[in-house]
């Protein structure tokens, strides 16, 4: 398979990376990483059948974290007491403010989302943190295996094909983009909600189908399959009454989505909150997505460095 | 959703159908038939929990069989001792040739496939035997479904995404185009092996990678997703070995497939054997695609019906 990212090229010869925890996404970024050259100390992945070349286990130690040139966190990052969760020990790493301390100034420190207490210990310490998902090209990669997750739902929820399906994406956003295409792309029906004219003409000029927002029961009344990508209460019981009862929802949006679940059961409509499906559904694409962010920004750690750039 | 077959504008009023046995298929069917105004006797639905409109359920007699203008058997038909499958009663139902004998000559006999007796006894009394599943239009119609479900086992089998995943599609006949256009349309990098110079020339006038079946190997050997569709042994021990070890292959073709899976099992090699997909994914749309095309049939039944055109 090509790299998500386009060919990886840069070597990340000489750095050294310590991985706290994480799933199988974090598998592939460890492979990715270390066949980039890198050398890396892993934490809370002691029961890995696994290993990868230039690679130490280690518990955490600020002694360990002071070698760091990076510190690489799960997508779900570290709670704010300091667990890192992980799926490969029997219990969560728990970090502490010293490790961080222990780091040098300017050490990235690499997550998908940053809770309130590792932002005010990056801040504290000069570390620089990046929050991965919250990068524009990170996440329209990532919405990829969404989309495609949310596809593999939707045949499976349903007993019509999707191709001929009248089919509704809510928003028109990274997530909502990739999803609309894809459905095109299978040959289902592909209304879109958006709320932005511009948005609303760039649907139009895709063949697929714009209706303004603040008419979603337009769209929504007569649907096969509503896809939701908006982080607001969208399908509230109002408009949900006025759907088909063997409509199926599928809310992507992150937690807690944007349906009235409790009137989508009354009223016996199939409506299913998705976990976050990159790391479901592909957690080696999703893992290769950042890894080639992350060697991105090292081997660009130049002295000439533009800091705005990173910290977006 | 629009009907599988473009809209259904024939009307039934006045035939009388016969329904014996199937799946959830078959509800559908049942269900368009009775809307385009045709009356109906189920037989072997004694469970069924609902009910169509001018319908009634009936034990097997030659007094029902009499009176139909059509028999119509689940997609399996009929076995050769006279049982038809049926999910909707406890048993399956227990078919006779004084059934056969009781129909008016030039009755319709509607069955997905047809063993030898079903074949043998339409022919002793003269009825109109279709097989649905070898009508070049139904077996179009369902390559969608098919498609859809080789996908989304393909989405559920590896832990990357088809967008990007280098694919191969064994045959490119009514499944593999279908299922070529979707990958294609996925974003997934499609070689198609064919044998026939046209069909290589029309994989690549369709921007699909075309690869002479006898060169198989050469697709192969470094894929993500390996789909066949051709019902003869393409992916013999021989091939498999070349092929790396984490590959997946989805195997449509009829039963018993193309690929020695004792052979991948032994390489390590995920391989599946799936079995029919439309009625399993689809199951409505299923039942329209046969549904449109029993009435298209039914309907065009005049005097000067030629007959080689319902043969074929």
């Amino acid at each position: 398979m090509a790299h998500a990212n386009g060919e990886v090229t840069s070597m990340l010869t000489g750095k050294h990376l310590v991985f706290v925890g994480g799933d199988r996404r974090q598998l592939e970024v460890i492979a990715q990483i270390t066949d980039n050259d890198a050398s890396a100390t892993l934490i809370g992945f002691s029961e890995l059948g696994r290993s990868f070349s230039d690679t130490i286990f280690a518990e955490p130690s600020e002694a360990v974290f002071a070698q760091a040139d990076a510190l690489v966190l799960p997508v779900a990052g570290m709670e704010d007491d300091g667990r890192v969760d992980t799926s490969f020990a029997p219990q969560p790493v728990e970090l502490k403010e010293s490790h961080f301390q222990a780091m040098r100034p300017g050490t990235f420190v690499f997550t998908g989302i940053a809770h309130r207490v590792l932002a005010e210990w990056c801040e504290r310490y000069s570390l620089r943190l990046v929050k991965l998902m919250e990068l524009d090209d990170v996440a329209i990669l990532n919405s990829i295996p969404t989309a495609e997750g949310a596809i593999a739902i939707a045949m499976q929820e349903t007993d019509i094909t999707l191709h001929g399906a009248k089919t509704v994406v809510l928003g028109f956003g990274r997530c909502g983009q990739t999803l609309a295409h894809k459905l095109h792309a299978m040959g289902a029906v592909v209304h879109v909600c958006a709320s932005d004219p511009r948005d609303l003409a760039r649907i139009h000029e895709q063949s697929l189908i714009p209706v303004p927002l603040k008419h979603i029961e337009h769209a929504v009344h007569d649907a096969d399959i509503v896809f939701n990508t908006i982080p607001a209460m969208v399908l509230p019981a109002a408009v949900l009454r006025r759907m088909r009862r063997d409509a199926v929802i599928i809310d992507i949006a992150s937690k807690p989505g944007g349906t009235d679940f409790r009137y989508a059961e009354r009223r016996g409509i199939k409506a299913i909150l998705t976990p976050s499906l990159p790391g479901i559904v592909a957690p080696r694409t999703a893992g290769r997505i950042i890894a080639a962010s992350i060697t991105r920004m090292l081997a660009d750690d130049e002295p000439e460095f533009e800091e705005e750039e990173l910290w977006t």
